[in-house]
């Protein structure tokens, strides 16, 4: 049984995990250069005031399957999964050309800012766009150092290799919906089960779970819960990038509709609305203020919020299969999964 | 003793593998969707045309320290150099704003150009950049991927990490080189030893010497050939990527003085010439065709030339420590490595 103490307890072993790791890798950096060391330091800032939501299904994966609490080697491979998120997110605010992220300049602004501030050589956008190229990649090195240091398994080290793979595959399906003028709830929907569901909920359910020894049916069992309440995870952020409160969410109002993102909600309004106009303003500044009041009007928000409520009785369903002891680990983590809002 | 053929087969083995591999992540990737097929196939043509420099390294720490010719461990790892190099080309790549790599359009100018061609919606230079992060990304996630293939122990895995935080560093170093309006000769090698000498030759060589047994006076007596060897190898680039033949080299003439790179060369020139003139020429048109006759006028091509010859002398006396066998084996890498053409 575990208590919210215990989960606060293993928040709290994360972060110091991410923290120690990032300060022996500062201090290798810093033999190279003092300025490569400053690569370390944004690293770990990066990771704070993160919801920490997928070393804490690693964690839950581990428990359900048996695992012993906050045990180090789950607590390595769970925060492996932090900096595979945040090299995510850095690549993602630079492939999006978002200027902002968990309430700060995302990294390659950032960079640009100080570009700009020191009058130094050469083009301040360029120059921020490299170091976030570069960040990302270094924070995409630490994930797998540190998953190795959890010393999976090769059945653990598929599921991790697994989700490595199948975000970026996701990502790529999301660049290339972008280039369409049309998609489909259908389509949408794909693109979040492998972007979302399978990375942020699956594959770390089943790297905790498999790291703890569990058998096939409890991994396929645990998938059936992942994936609904994955996708209910994504229209959940979806909602909040367009009408998320900017203090809450660290984002601007309409952010998901500046970027031009193709989300499941604007299939929807898509569907229900008009199409012509919704491509029009999708990606302006007009549109960011604008095609909010125009969703709700047509019902995309309601349609939207009925995905989330299906896929939550999904969840809750899957969630019969495994068990009272699963339940008891999984439920609060449901919630806050699904009823948030940042 | 290893000959030239024991030398080609393990190029062969090395690109089979790497063909192996590709396939099983395209077929895995299919099942996913069609279209993210497409990045393993990319990624593939990506690596055909390589030195195999990297996996050459690997493989001669691997004989000797004692491995067994072309074992499946080693080439394992050799090949999964090959994608983090393939994946630094592609991030480097874009960077740099380059338009060609190995004679073909870079990754982000294809994708742009395919964007066009087919008339998409959105921008064509963003959706190329956004491709080139992802399949960059990918590229890093299936090096460690691959690389945890070969099973290593803790040495040979600390090694493969450094390695890759290296090239990373040394990478950013050189981006901030960009942002200094001067660079001496000390500050431009010093990008150098992590950027290239590093990533390219001790740490592959580690790599295989660990994964084989070796000592670590063995270990240590790689680096001290490692280093100056990888230093040549750098300086060599940079002539060739002034005054390479684009045949050859598969990129067009000055194209490292068109993109403004603070290479030792340069570091050279501004030392013995008119650094005015240089700053104010880097990173244009004009300056990739006037630059590279100044430098050679003013002995900055002579200075590098000699530097490489001094390295050359540093890295045979290194040999001469490690002895007959070594030499054996190392010999006709060094040749290839300082006295190219591409």
């Amino acid at each position: 049984m575990t208590t919210s103490a215990d989960a606060s307890t293993f928040r709290t072993s994360v972060s110091l995990k991410l923290r120690e790791f990032a300060e022996r890798q500062a201090s290798f950096l810093a033999e190279i250069d003092e300025n490569a060391a400053e690569l370390a330091a944004h690293a770990l800032s990066f990771t704070e005031g993160g919801k920490l939501l997928r070393p804490t299904f690693c964690h839950a994966g581990w428990l359900i399957a048996g695992g012993t609490q906050s045990a180090e080697r789950i607590v390595t491979a769970a925060a492996a999964f932090e900096w595979l998120q945040a090299s995510a997110l850095v690549h993602d605010d630079l492939m999006d050309e978002s200027d902002t992220r968990r309430g700060r300049p995302s990294v390659h602004r950032e960079h640009e800012a100080r570009h700009r501030a020191h009058n130094l050589v050469g083009d301040a956008v360029q120059h921020g766009e490299r170091v976030a190229v570069l960040l990302g990649d270094l924070l995409l090195s630490w994930a797998d150092e540190l998953f190795a240091e959890s010393q999976p398994d090769q059945r653990s080290l598929h599921f991790w290799s697994r989700c490595k793979s199948e975000v970026i595959a996701g990502q790529y399906l999301d660049v290339l919906a972008q280039t369409s003028a049309r998609l489909t709830v259908e389509d949408a929907l794909r693109v979040v089960r492998f972007k979302s569901a399978k990375y942020t909920i699956e594959r770390p359910l089943h790297v905790g779970a498999s790291l703890a020894g569990a058998s096939d049916d409890v991994l396929d069992a645990l998938s059936d819960v992942a994936l609904p309440l994955g996708e209910a995870f994504q229209l959940r952020d979806d909602l909040l990038g367009v009408y998320g409160d900017p203090q809450a969410t660290g984002k601007p109002a309409g952010d998901d509709l500046r970027e031009g993102k193709r989300t499941v909600l604007v299939a929807h309004a898509a569907e229900l609305g008009d199409p012509e106009l919704i491509y029009s303003l999708l990606g302006t500044e007009a549109g960011a203020e604008k095609l909010g009041p125009l969703f709700r009007e047509w019902g995309a928000v309601e349609a939207t919020e009925a995905d989330i409520a299906r896929l939550e009785a999904q969840t809750d369903e899957a969630i019969d299969r495994l068990g009272r002891d699963a339940r008891a680990i999984l439920e609060p983590l449901v919630a806050k999964t699904i009823h948030r809002n940042r």
